[in-house]
């Protein structure tokens, strides 16, 4: 067997509660399927392996139903469901299933149909999870169907190994510019997704160099389509990054003009021989314009005219375009104070809406700057309501620790997606808006798929949310930790409790009140207040002796504001109102503004500098407490993450700390030690 | 022929004014020479080659006097001497030599003679320097001895052919961990460094990494030796940088303990095997215990055991140990305001006086941090008596604009010579206290070697101050610009005038009052004035809104200034006597503090960066009036650099000016834009 930390939150250790157990054997003993398909074996294969780990039976296999207590598994048009249950599974979105108990004349039986193949698979994984859990089989009656179609991983990988961004070892798909030789890994990681509900990927970054710029032609379709093969047994479908410039790189044009025809007659042959190789290919993921990287605007033309060009090609085949929205100005002035990048996706987007084709999915990070700990939620959602678009959310945590630091994302999440965007008056959700959600990858080759065990959750959580964006943050974490580590009560509560309070802990010994940044250039780790104050990049905090912030009101600002619907719009923009936690990204204070909390800037930084610090400490201690209770080399692992993530945060602390005693001049009024 | 910027200052251009050139054809049409040897035939081949580039004459080759104008050259043994000039050539030091008109009834000859063979060389490129600039060559009488014994270069070459802090390309000596095969690039290296007397260097990176550490065994040894064989007709000796570990790296020992017998043993058969390679081997550059190097504290022996157990394995061949000085804790804690980088040399090595075997040589850099555009003398030049040491200079611009900005760093060495360390009383100099002069190369295989065309300049100069380090800075700028670009008066006198100017301007820009750093960590380019602030190398700079400057004094400092014999110790500890441009080094002062200049350092931060900017664009507008006087290639790609420096500088002061603007809070009283 795989080692533990490997086998994530798919551990299927032996059912212990003898009671629980044997109510389990009752139903698994048999399983009844009548079809064939690609999906519905995985489905099936996984089911008897789950059941076999977790209760020690090898479930008999039958295309019949029988009298005694059976597993009935199929779709909407399987013989093996009444007709109201066919009807009921046909009438479901895609990807939708149910799960329930009956028992009638034909049987006693635990029916779990799903609309298609895929709906199948994830009851099973619902079931398997229940029998991890523990919960209760009898009088089941489950209807699941996801709240979004689209259920991303975006993985920037390259295929020198390397990942971008990536805190968990080199790439498992790519190792010298070749596809690895080994699919196995690849095979388990598509289930782990498919465990959570994602249904599609893109495996290379979308920073398309040269090497991978041929991941669409005849370089490497061949290695494609089989890795496609592999994820298509766990129902996910395949896309690729494409790189803009790509009619010039690979295809001999002297343009990537998206109005030129042959440039658009070049992407058509791409497209088709992409699609003879894997019919069910997702489509394009596409940054353009954005951090050098080329696209329409070298041509004179608009991202609606560079992406509908590549719509067309992928139209006859039923494939999308993604088109990211990250598009700013990176070599900007910092002397510029008028120039605002938390403005630029609103600017350049809003204008265009109505003018992308169906087959277009505009694909906008969670703020307006990136992946930071604490951002507004962009105002682009809401303000687009003739375009598709979805969320991106950033599970390698690039600014959050990058996986030596403890920082359970979901809450975050949770915050963007069910932020009011007032679209629509009252009631208009970022997550009642969007086509899907998508998230760049956090795992890599090591042994633990994230380097830090824990950040496995984010993984896990991410599955989750983008099925179901009601469930809490909380529930999401308690399912991580008992099916990770198993149902002794102190290991899941003091995991859930960390989880929970991790995203607020990091948030309190890094950047303050939502301004940002603050770290390292380059790899992005570590304090460093200044480092990308005099730079291009578009990020500073603005910080004198006097005060700190960035000035994004109507009246003195850049008006970043003003990209919100009301009330939000005048929330933000009045001092008085804007949440304390993003006050210094939309305001300019001085360091003796009192916050809604009553603390001044200044001593609200100290106290969470030192509060952030302790808690991280704390982490370490309450982690200590679980020695015995687990296998002794996650105990370990996670213990050496949480060991540095203390000391670390001391750094964190006292640079922060330092650096604004010794700008402001006023110190701390609790008397501690500032250097 | 090679392009002007290969040659550098060997242009060896025809000689314009016929009167001066028919005045050298009389002397040059024979050459009497009597003797054979390698680095004498250099020296024929030299002038030969010389001549008839400058004055397109082929000179006749004779063993004998003739009777009309002639040049004989000759060692002290020569029988073309008479028996006073063989008595006096005798007389010389190691590579002294004379040059001198004689017309007897032997005949009327140019002598240059030189104690050995390497004299002779240094003599004949003399004689070719005086042709190429012009000199008067009728009664001549020159008497050249050098001032230091020992004139080295130090490569930080990687066999990988990566130079560490290299600015002018990939190595010339490996690629790809190897030697690389076309060794004519070495040739030509090794003629630019005889022409201006340089005598020894390293070819590898004192960090000795993996591979490197095999230069000492069969691994490489035939290469070295090859290499070593060309540097040697010129008159030159190869060292290598060895590994403190290499017993344990390569020599299969557990152990590099200078004490255990063994650890001996493996050196002394090392060591004999690399004089059975290279029999003048001159010996091996050690960095041990600096930078996370090994060394002797490993086993708890002090630099003395570890340096003379190697100097006892090279003693029987006359090779000698260099051991470097620069030993400081590199992870030292931020927060800690007692512990001084700055003091760790003399900390370390003073005790140690009288400790050291003969052959064992100190290199010790000019400044106690590390090779920054203002810096004391280091302390310890002067307070080892009984200790043979060597100044250590950077001709390689790690921290002056690496050779994409100006800065002639002959005015800052000769400071560094001259500066009268009181060691023996008042006139007791650097330069009259150590036994040799070394420096970091500043080339690689750009096709200019030195990136920057002007930045070769340095390298002419340190060849030339290694040799007199009474000559002005002025005076060999003023050399080296009219050998490079000829002697057009306008180049000539722009570009002394560049040079001399450069050192300066950089400083302008750049960190003020000797305080040092400022730049990006890592790579050292740039401007980022807490880059260093927060970090574990010992380089701060205290800023806070009150003032700035690291507190060295001995009653609330760290007492570094107390390493100086008086009155230095007093001058530089007491406020009213310390230089201002070493204010900041010395002292924590207020922004309002005023300097000898009568400014206050805040106002002279401004003014400083305002006027260096502003000069550094006039070393443009100044380059650009030289169009037309010299060949269009030299004149773009020099325009090229000081544009990019013009840039780069406005960065510099806007980010500096910036950052104390904010931290103060004191505005500039002339009312300047700063952001």
């Amino acid at each position: 067997m795989r080692h533990p930390s490997y086998e994530c939150w798919l551990q299927y250790e032996p059912v212990k509660n003898s009671g629980r157990a044997n109510e389990y054997r009752s139903w698994c003993a048999r399983l009844v399927v009548s079809e064939q398909g690609e999906v519905l074996n995985t489905a099936v294969d996984e089911l008897r392996s789950g059941i076999r780990r977790m209760l020690g039976l090898r479930p008999a296999i039958a295309a019949e139903l029988g009298p005694s207590k059976q597993i009935v598994i199929g779709t909407a048009a399987s013989v093996l469901l009444t007709p109201d249950e066919r009807e009921e599974a046909s009438d479901l979105p895609e990807d939708g299933y149910f799960m329930r108990t009956v028992s009638d004349e034909r049987g006693e039986r635990l029916v779990i149909a799903g609309r298609a193949e895929r709906g199948v698979l994830y009851g099973c994984f619902h079931l398997l999870r229940f029998l991890a859990l523990g919960e209760e089989t009898e009088e089941l009656h489950i209807i699941e169907t996801p709240k979004h179609r689209l259920r991303m991983i975006n993985h920037w990988d390259n295929m020198d190994g390397s990942v971008e961004r990536g805190y968990a070892g080199q790439s498992i798909f790519f190792d010298q510019n070749k596809f690895v030789a080994d699919r196995g890994r690849i095979a388990d990681y598509a289930r782990l997704l498919a465990s959570v509900g994602i249904n599609g990927l893109t495996i290379n970054n979308v920073n398309v160099h040269e090497v991978e710029s041929k991941l669409i032609d005849d370089s490497f379709l061949n290695d494609v389509a089989d890795v496609a093969g592999t994820f298509r047994l766990y129902g996910i479908q395949l896309y690729l990054s494409a790189n803009y410039a790509a009619p010039i790189t690979i295809g001999g044009l002297t343009t990537a003009d998206p109005l030129d025809p042959s440039v658009g007659a070049w992407w058509k042959g791409a497209a088709a021989n992409v699609y003879a190789h894997i019919p069910d290919f997702g489509g394009f993921v596409v940054k353009a314009d954005s951090e050098h990287r080329p696209g329409p605007f070298t041509y004179g033309r608009d991202h609606a005219e560079g992406a509908n060009m590549l719509a067309e090609a992928l139209e006859p085949y039923g494939g999308v375009v993604i088109w990211h929205c990250f598009v700013y100005n990176c070599m900007q002035n910092w002397r510029d104070r008028k120039t605002d990048r938390a403005r630029a996706a609103y600017d350049h987007f809003k204008p265009l809406d109505g003018k992308f084709k169906d087959n277009v999915i505009l694909q906008i990070k969670n703020g307006p700057m990136d992946f930071q700990v604490r951002e507004p939620v962009s105002p682009l959602f809401g303000s687009m309501d003739r375009t598709r678009h979805m969320m991106e959310f950033q599970l390698t945590q690039e600014y959050t620790g990058q996986q030596r630091h403890l920082c359970y994302l979901v809450p975050q999440w949770k915050e963007a997606l069910d932020f009011d965007t007032y679209a629509k008056g009252e009631g208009t959700p970022v997550k009642s808006l969007i086509a899907g959600i998508t998230a760049v990858s956090n795992i890599g080759n090591d042994d633990n798929w994230t380097g830090h065990l824990l950040a496995q959750a984010n993984l896990y959580g991410f599955g989750r949310i983008s099925w179901n964006s009601e469930l809490s943050a909380e529930g999401i974490a308690d399912e991580w930790a008992r099916m990770t580590f198993g149902a002794e009560p102190k290991v899941a509560e003091t995991v859930l409790d960390m989880l929970v309070r991790s995203w607020r802990i990091y948030e309190n010994y890094t950047a303050p009140l939502g301004v940002g940044w603050m770290v390292n250039p380059g790899h992005h780790y570590g304090p460093n207040v200044d480092g990308y104050e005099y730079s291009l990049w578009g990020t500073y905090h603005y910080a004198d002796c006097v005060g700190i912030g960035v000035d994004r009101t109507r009246e003195t600002g850049t008006a970043y504001s003003q990209q919100y619907f009301e009330p939000n719009a005048s929330m933000y923009d009045t001092l008085e109102t804007c949440p304390d936690e993003l006050l210094l990204f939309f305001h300019h204070v001085p360091y003796t503004h009192a916050l809604r909390s009553g603390e001044t800037v200044i001593q609200h930084i100290y106290n969470t500098h030192f509060d952030g610090a302790k808690q991280a400490e704390g982490l370490v201690a309450v982690w200590r407490q679980l020695e015995g209770l687990m296998d002794e080399s996650r105990f370990a692992e996670v213990l050496e993450r949480l060991q540095e993530q203390a000391e670390h945060a001391k750094e964190w602390r006292d640079i922060i700390n330092s650096y604004f005693l010794r700008k402001s001049g006023i110190s701390d009024k609790l008397g501690r030690m500032i250097y």
